[in-house]
């Protein structure tokens, strides 16, 4: 998947603010398809951008964001998204008019709001969401190869400049992500559907096997359909704020569903409810399939 | 895990009825311990029988159940649990009052239900439910070690036969299971909550998400959410059908949840949802816990 020449030609540093999993990720992901420029971490606390350096995600580190912004090409937003108003302003502040900025936020509508307002040339800020991760966060989860064969969403805004439009699309390409353009508000809707509204259903299950005294007898069946619950709380807290909107759409749309499945057991119209599980793994088995031959 | 002593002493000749993943893993994890007797599978497809043997589930088969049943001294019963009604009147008609009689059903109120009216020594069967498996089947997917490390919901009736409980409980902890005690009820309710619910819930969301033309950027996450919608719908259909009420419950409860989930949301009630996700994180991470260390 990875392109043969190295990425970000032009660009002799970048700065990834917030050096966790996906920042950490970036920085190994870049060394190893040999980029020869600087990868500066930035972050708040010297500890986990000392982490970050030992395992080799990061070239140099700074706690100072705008000397960062001043010495740097483009700029990833690598935070929780919580951070995105104040770092956006901050770089806003520092009036580097050729710098690229991108970020790697699991919700685009506010961040891309927030640019189009803040920025003085909001055309150089390209939203990412590159749909990599896990549970676990630390640069110390940090893989070269986190990106490899996932999709990225990239959302440009009308006015995008062309040339950190192809800088951005073009870095993720080379980690061996599937680019796929968005704009923002179709980005939310669909993950609201693919993501957030599972994570929420997983948190719930897990409350209502509690709640039942069930979950001594929980198995790998739903140790797997809850993985997600386990991700960070206030990150999660974070993209559900972001994205209210689509996700409370999508939980009354499951809400409807829900209620219809359990109209279709009381009445025991089994042919109806067989329908649905077809349609069920048939959709799913699709999807795993699809990822097999590695088709878009 | 594994005791010492070789499983189902006295016993010189199990039948297994119906040899795919459960069936199979079961004849070759007894075999793996080293029971001696002979392992019958019975079964109406010759091919999946040769299957089983070939891949040293079985050491015999038959499509004979009747003939089975008389020269065994344990029944399994690890087919759909559509069959088992009519099996059960097989096995009764056989009149052989030694047997013990045991099965690997997802559901147990009406099995048990069945085994009290068509048994004349009712007290000889017991329900299990070894909580493994997978969303693939067939004798070819056997392991030895399938049941290793999961529950194993056994639910004796009133008036079980003390030797014919020891015998199958014994059997299954031999196998490395961690046998609890139910009723049928209690078991039907508890697995609604932390099975039946969560596959009804996959294969709702791989619907919705189909439907929201957001499949193309389905990720990790939602994979492992709805991993279990992979599972054979004839199955699962017959588990729905059986324990139609407890799932309907539960799939009332969940659509509960998810509405007020929805308010909060709507409320960006942002404390509320915090709470939700941390308990939900908590949970989760508490069985996982609990499952690194062993423990009950």
């Amino acid at each position: 998947m990875a392109r043969s020449e190295a990425p970000l030609a032009g660009i002799d540093r970048v700065a990834i603010v917030g050096t966790g999993l996906l920042g950490g990720s970036l920085g190994l992901g870049l060394r190893a398809l040999g980029y020869r420029g600087a990868i500066l971490g930035v972050g708040r606390r010297p500890e986990t951008l000392k982490t970050a350096r030992d395992a080799g995600c990061v070239t140099e580190t700074t706690t100072d964001l705008r000397q960062a912004v001043i010495a740097s090409g483009l700029v990833v937003m690598a935070t929780p998204l919580g951070h995105f108003v104040s770092l956006l302003e901050q770089i806003a502040a520092c009036n580097h008019r050729d710098l690229i900025i991108t970020d790697v936020g699991s919700t685009k509508g506010e961040v891309c709001a927030h640019a189009r307002r803040l920025l003085s040339v909001p055309g150089r800020f390209i939203g990412s969401h590159p749909m990599a991760g896990g549970e676990r966060h630390g640069p110390e989860f940090a893989r070269a190869d986190l990106f490899n064969g996932k999709p990225c969403i990239v959302t440009p805004a009308d006015g995008a400049d062309f040339n950190a439009l192809n800088m951005v699309e073009s870095m993720w390409s080379a980690l061996g992500m599937k680019t796929v353009r968005m704009t923002p508000e179709e980005h939310d809707q669909a993950v609201a559907k693919i993501s957030h509204l599972p994570h929420a259903v997983a948190a719930l299950l897990v409350q209502l096997a509690k709640r039942g005294g069930a979950m001594r007898v929980a198995s790998t069946g739903f140790a797997d359909t809850t993985r997600v619950a386990s991700g960070d709380a206030e990150v999660w807290t974070d993209i559900f704020l972001t994205n209210r909107a689509a996700l409370s759409s999508a939980l009354d749309e499951l809400a409807k569903d829900v209620t219809r499945l359990r109209d279709l057991l009381q009445r025991e119209d089994m042919a109806a409810v067989r329908a649905l599980l077809d349609a069920g793994k048939g959709g799913r088995d699709e999807l795993i399939e699809t990822w097999r031959h590695g088709e878009d």
